[in-house]
């Protein structure tokens, strides 16, 4: 089956078909909920269905334009700005892209940390590469992308010329508001928008995460159909019938159960990014009001040979979400050695995945024995269709595991609560008392 | 103080000073068994004071030759033997060293997964470049890097030839015995010993590390000396005198009060493999009998945007140990922009590390009043130094550590589990019948 699908079997000697039944009424309201006009999952859902907010054709004509003449492109984002088209790009570019350049430019990211050093070593590479950047940020003022912009821009305007530069800078923005759209207009840079109904960690499908994905060469119209396939798909009530579903009602059940932590797994080092955008997903979605599973992920087999251990005889809080990719990219056979000395021609002859998928199949039986309850992601193959089926399955799962949780999984309070404090204490004028506070706190913590 | 150090205050208000000072006994009763002739904790507890065991003379002499003659290196190993050479290199390089060279060779991993898309992608780097490997495996017949190092091998000999692929293949393996060694003595390869008494993942200061370190260029009789003076430094068995032991216990008293993960935290990307080290340290030497902290990292402020919410907020079953480095590698100031449609001009002519700190600061109050305990682990820098010294603090604290949980942080039982399975289903012949059994089971699953 040429789809991304759920195998929950090997789950059953942790929670039984019956329990899962009995969420079929909650998830009936809960898809209610997520599909009302004017509820809080708003724009999102129907997204992969909606050309007007993908704005395809624009994106992939501006994709094109900064393809033809540029070396280096500058992705410029946090959160919910960044993780999606990491995620996307990694998963289905070479895996040295950075080294090994195809015919596009080579990509990196940037105001995703306020590290000086990470920036002043992202300078380093710019001189003898001609450069286009993309801003993406909703308002325009999230700090770390704010001043990663400034920096940018004053290097991009020095070395181009301020009319120059105009055709290399790209706004991912709100449509109507806020100091990036104002900007971008005054500057007359080719914008983009994010609709305003749309949260930062769902717009991937939005300029968002497909204009860095085109300029990366992955065929965004595929990543669009395979998320209508799945909106299409996944869009029964009924929790038999809807796998996304399913693997919501059994991550909330076995969360009832006692296990606290979720380990996104995956075989492919090429999906590390796409657990991170995973982590948010989640993390951010139902880690609110003292509830929700904690996040946490591995790739394996390197982390067999470190949080294995953890994962097999440690505290039994754990429940992993294995996604298995059935067809590689790329194969490697392993090679015949008439002298033997290492032991493995018993393998010569046979591929890499070959071994790879053993190492799965029994881990899966070894953990599952160790009482961590495995569910199976079965992904056909890492294609950008399959990509994009990835992203809209778990978003969906997001939403409705959110309600069942009993949280709001379109907000997130408690961002503010660092910024706050962090405001307060670069000196922004209007927090001058809070400022005086927190820093006679500081003095108390350091001797 | 330019040295390591841990700040707890901001814990006072979770643990009382009185419940940290009643550990004591339990402190001085681990210490001697960590520092016992004999004991289980074995040669890594004096490793920086013994010359013997880390070759540093040799290292550096054969690091010279591959700098000479490399424009790419490739180390080969899994777990203890590929996580801390990754984590040094990474703390202590361009961020974009791969890109950006300096002198000496990219270094690129292999051997620590089985993806065959990743194998067939680093073969696509090799054919324009001088290669050297590094094979690194105390057995030399784990899976992984021994498939790996078999198709690198035949790769070397095929386009250098077996007499001068000889010059270009460098082992770190057991002093005495294991396929590796075997065929190292066979093969005339420059061998370096991984000592007897020391294990995987208390392994970096040892050749294991050490080596693919001085390739990277990184001063390793930096690092040693670091890790020296700190081993002279927490050689205290006195509570109140050595931070990894209050590191230690606090971590165990966190987790008697039902914290049941510990994120390690850091500003800085370059410590993201630093993470994954010291992930396979606690996981593998506390995950056993059921118990044991979840350890899980953050890269902040990147993950503020993404996990902050569910660490503000979410389950309280968190702590935090936040690596704080107090001056960066590199500055860059944030420029005027007489405009300020962005509203940054309160922050021009400070520097972007003086926004990534009082990020820090601000979280730091932020988490610790949503009821998340922070320790803080303060590093004057990322220097060879300090990282030698990081190295030490966290193998010592780490094994008193799991003393005071009451298990053996020095074996690793669970990871032969998946093994077994695999091996059975690779089809070894000796487990014929395990593997008709695990099929059968397969079978069950799989719809």
């Amino acid at each position: 089956m040429d789809r991304v699908r759920l195998e929950y079997k090997s789950v059953l000697g942790f929670v039984a078909e019956e329990e899962i039944r009995r969420q079929g009424e909650a998830v009936l309201l809960a898809h209610k909920r997520l599909h009302a006009k004017g509820g809080e999952a708003l724009g999102w859902v129907d997204l992969p269905v909606r050309r007007d907010l993908q704005q395809l054709d624009e994106v992939i004509g501006a994709a094109d334009q900064i393809r033809s003449h540029s070396q280096a492109f500058l992705v410029i984002g946090i959160g919910g700005s960044y993780l999606g088209a990491r995620a996307g790009i990694q998963m289905l570019s070479h895996s040295f892209c950075e080294v090994h350049y195809s015919s596009g430019p080579a990509i990196y990211f940037a105001g995703h940390n306020a590290s000086s050093t990470y920036m002043a070593d992202l300078l380093d590479l710019l001189d003898d590469r001609d450069i286009s950047i993309n801003v993406i940020s909703k308002s325009g003022t999230t700090t770390e992308p704010a001043i990663a912009f400034r920096i940018l821009r004053e290097y991009m305007e020095r070395r181009y010329g301020k009319r120059m530069a105009k055709e290399r800078i790209f706004v991912t923005t709100d449509g109507k508001k806020g100091a990036l759209k104002k900007l971008a207009d005054e500057e007359g840079y080719t914008s983009f928008v994010i609709p305003a109904d749309v949260g930062g960690r769902y717009s991937v499908l939005t300029p968002v995460g497909l204009l860095p994905m085109a300029v990366a060469g992955l065929d965004v119209e595929e990543i669009i159909r395979g998320a209508a396939d799945a909106h299409a798909r996944l869009g029964s009530s009924d929790l038999a019938k809807n796998d996304c579903y399913r693997y919501a009602v059994l991550r909330y059940l076995l969360y009832q159960k006692g296990k606290a932590v979720e380990l996104l797994v995956s075989y492919e080092p090429c999906l590390q990014y796409f657990a991170e955008w995973w982590k948010q997903l989640f993390g951010e979605s139902e880690g609110k009001e003292g509830k929700g599973i904690f996040p946490a992920s591995c790739l394996y087999t390197t982390d067999l040979h470190s949080l294995g251990q953890y994962v097999q005889e440690g505290r039994r809080i754990l429940f992993e979400t294995v996604i298995d990719i059935e067809r590689p990219r790329r194969e490697v056979q392993i090679p015949e050695d008439s002298a033997d000395r290492d032991g493995l021609n018993y393998l010569a002859g046979k591929t890499m995945d070959y071994v790879n998928r053993q190492a799965l199949l029994g881990t899966l039986l070894a953990h599952t024995d160790g009482g961590v309850p495995n569910l199976i992601l079965k992904v056909p193959q890492l294609s950008p269709y399959h990509c994009g089926e990835l992203f809209y399955f778990f978003q969906k799962a997001c939403g409705l595991s959110g309600y069942l949780l009993g949280v709001n999984p379109f907000d997130q309070p408690g961002v503010e609560a660092y910024k706050k404090n962090m405001f307060a204490l670069l000196g922004k004028p209007e927090l001058a008392q809070r400022r005086q506070e927190l820093q006679g706190r500081l003095e108390d913590l350091t001797p």
